[in-house]
């Protein structure tokens, strides 16, 4: 880990993040919402930060932040790193932004190294990823590859403001959509370093992990309907209890969604109606999401669920509806650019440790339109999308000399 | 069961029950809060039927309806039958009104038949016993026995308009109150006929069944405290899931509360934070309500609750917090009194059932002044509090030709 200990990269890496973190919506907290004002201001900054390092900027027509640094072949496939600069209300600081500013430390080390790579650098700041402001999830990086759907110019936000009226305000060009589809052939691939959001490396004192997969995810909206009753006179024997069937269904989605070590399943909402004191529970809806890394493992275990549920509905005499909504698939990443994360993480003599990703990622879209990888730097608590988010500025400059490592090899590889 | 076919006394007892559903704070619906304009009506629509029964009637200065027939011994301690006349929100026409008609009805056979009771009999009809409009709960009965707290006086409504302020406008009396206790040697005892609020004598096609008590109660909040997470990336094994936890809870005061054929426990109310379907449960707050006739067992019940869920909060590393704030005693029926319900009862050649009350009642607070018990009829799906509230006219014939059996016995007896 020689190139490491001075932390040069990690403090760079930090006052990036700090420059970006000035940039909310709100007073006193970062809330960074798609086409906000504080999300324009924040584009203009990493272009400025982008210019300096030497990449040609500019801010695409849905927000996004394109910098280029030319290779000595320009007809070369492109090489590109990114993740996003919106950020979820009352975020942290590390969420998208990290990913973001280490594509700009990467770039920047490069010239200081008086490197020019083979083929082209692209450094992208997505700015629709948190799926905080508009019904649309991930827009700005599927445009790359040509899946905007104009539909989604027409979502609204909670206050009524279509996405085509804020692009407007934004500056940003509803007719310059179509133009921002990329030829899949000029694209050798996209890395993206982002804050693991869950608490695996720290668990297992590791800076940094290589993603396998991006979880495929299953939701669903799920109801029970017993029968209300005096909580007083109704004898035990007798109820149809809403609640106590839910009860029993919770605990079946927790006992499933461990059955294997990547998968997970989780009931995060649950309404009782009528919920009072001393009424027997007439009805609860509750909602099921369920992920895996593995597309098949994920659908018998969303079954073994549905099957689980119906059985305690019938036994409890209580009514039981399952209807999923959501059934995303799984992202492998590519094995090719795995292997090159591998090798940059070896080169620090630093372990190699794979985990799936829980959480979606702009690298999901941009999978559609070249291969694409993913490392993951742990962060405190395994924290995220929340004021406390934290990681080390040693894990920082991992992280950096990792990326710096394993973009170096690829743009020398074919020159 | 001779004296029953023709139903004279069903169709009379139905007859009254109609003349009083017709009072309403809402149109379309029986709504009769405490002291409102619909109470008053109704209170005056009772002293009417009572003074045609032979009764001379007053409405006393907490709006109670009392009619007096004096007995051959006017000084001979009186035997009291009552219920209450105010109703829930969206009520039926039964809760309540049953016992009050059914006390009219007695008198008007009394009359009919030329029977002078040896002792006085008094029919009252009570006005807050649903708690649905001040913070009161049997103020109008307890206030026989002196329990009267004139604090009480000051709880508000809804609307912020104070007991006091609504008993003016009543025409009731707050100076009047302390003069309306009672002196427990002159009250034989208290009969209160009442619709079951539960499924048990349906279940067992049972038109009456004699109270044993009525049960006690013990309510309480319950708070698990948890981890919140990304439902994507903690993995089961990692996860401090206060929904998961609070599951296993509900499912133990389901099992613990069924330990006992006439002990109830409910989880009514469970409101999870933050309740969104990617995010891990945090905090849930929940309800127990757990009941018993006897009070040492619900006291020993509500004990295994406890260290149950805490066993549980260990074991999952979650916080657990339990703050009870009611534990009402279970009122057992006085035996004599039982014992002359069960000569009504088998004078008609029906079986004796007996039963606890799952419900309070102005019983509760009459076993403050005199020996209590009670008599339940069979309801429909044993629904209350619910415009679906039934009962049939054989039943109330039944109910009637008891209560006039039982009441013969007990004035003719000590004459």
């Amino acid at each position: 880990m020689k190139p490491i200990s001075d932390l040069t990269f990690g403090r760079r890496v930090m006052a990036l993040i700090e420059d970006l973190a000035r940039h909310s919506d709100e007073p006193g907290r970062i809330t960074r919402l798609y086409l906000s004002p504080s999300h324009r201001a924040a584009a203009e900054t990493t272009q400025a930060m982008m210019s300096a390092a030497g990449l040609k900027s500019h801010i695409d027509a849905l927000g996004s932040v394109i910098g280029r640094l030319e290779g000595a072949n320009p007809d070369a496939p492109a090489l590109i790193i990114g993740s996003h600069i919106d950020s979820v209300v009352d975020a942290g600081r590390y969420d998208g932004n990290l990913g973001v500013v280490l594509g700009i430390v990467v770039a920047e080390a490069l010239k200081a190294e008086g490197i020019v790579p083979s083929c082209p650098i692209e450094v992208i700041a997505f700015g629709d990823e948190e799926n905080a402001r508009f019904p649309t999830n991930l827009s700005t990086s599927y445009a790359l590859s040509g899946r905007y759907n104009p539909a989604w110019l027409d979502g609204k936000d909670a206050q009524g403001v279509s996405l085509r009226d804020a692009l407007a305000t934004f500056r940003g060009d509803p007719e310059g959509i179509a133009a921002l589809t990329r030829d899949p052939a000029r694209y050798r691939g996209y890395l993206e370093v982002h804050i693991e959001q869950g608490p695996l490396l720290e668990a297992e004192g590791l800076s940094v992990g290589i993603v396998t997969a991006i979880n495929g995810a299953t939701r669903a909206r799920a109801t029970v309907i017993g029968e209300a009753g005096h909580a007083g006179t109704v004898p035990m024997n007798m109820r149809r209890d809403a609640l106590a069937a839910v009860a029993e269904m919770t605990l079946a989605v927790e006992r499933i969604g461990a059955k294997h070590p990547d998968t997970v399943a989780t009931v995060g909402v649950a309404l009782v109606a009528p919920g009072a004191i001393n009424v027997i529970p007439a009805r609860v809806d509750f909602t099921l999401d369920a992920r895996s890394p593995d597309d098949a493992v994920r659908h018998a275990m969303v079954d073994d669920i549905v099957q689980e549920c119906s059985a305690i509905a019938e036994r409890r005499g209580v009514a039981f509806r399952f209807e999923p909504f959501m059934d995303s698939a799984a992202t492998p990443m590519d094995q090719g650019l795995m292997r090159e994360f591998e090798r940059g993480v070896k080169s620090l003599d630093l372990p190699v440790r794979h985990l799936s990703s829980g959480a979606g990622h702009d690298a999901v879209a941009m999978a559609s339109l070249c291969p694409v990888a993913m490392l993951f730097v742990r962060c405190k608590g395994g924290v995220s999308h929340n004021p406390a988010e934290s990681i080390t500025i040693e894990d920082a400059d991992i992280a950096a000399c990792v990326l710096i490592e394993t973009v170096k090899k690829i743009v020398t590889a074919q020159s």
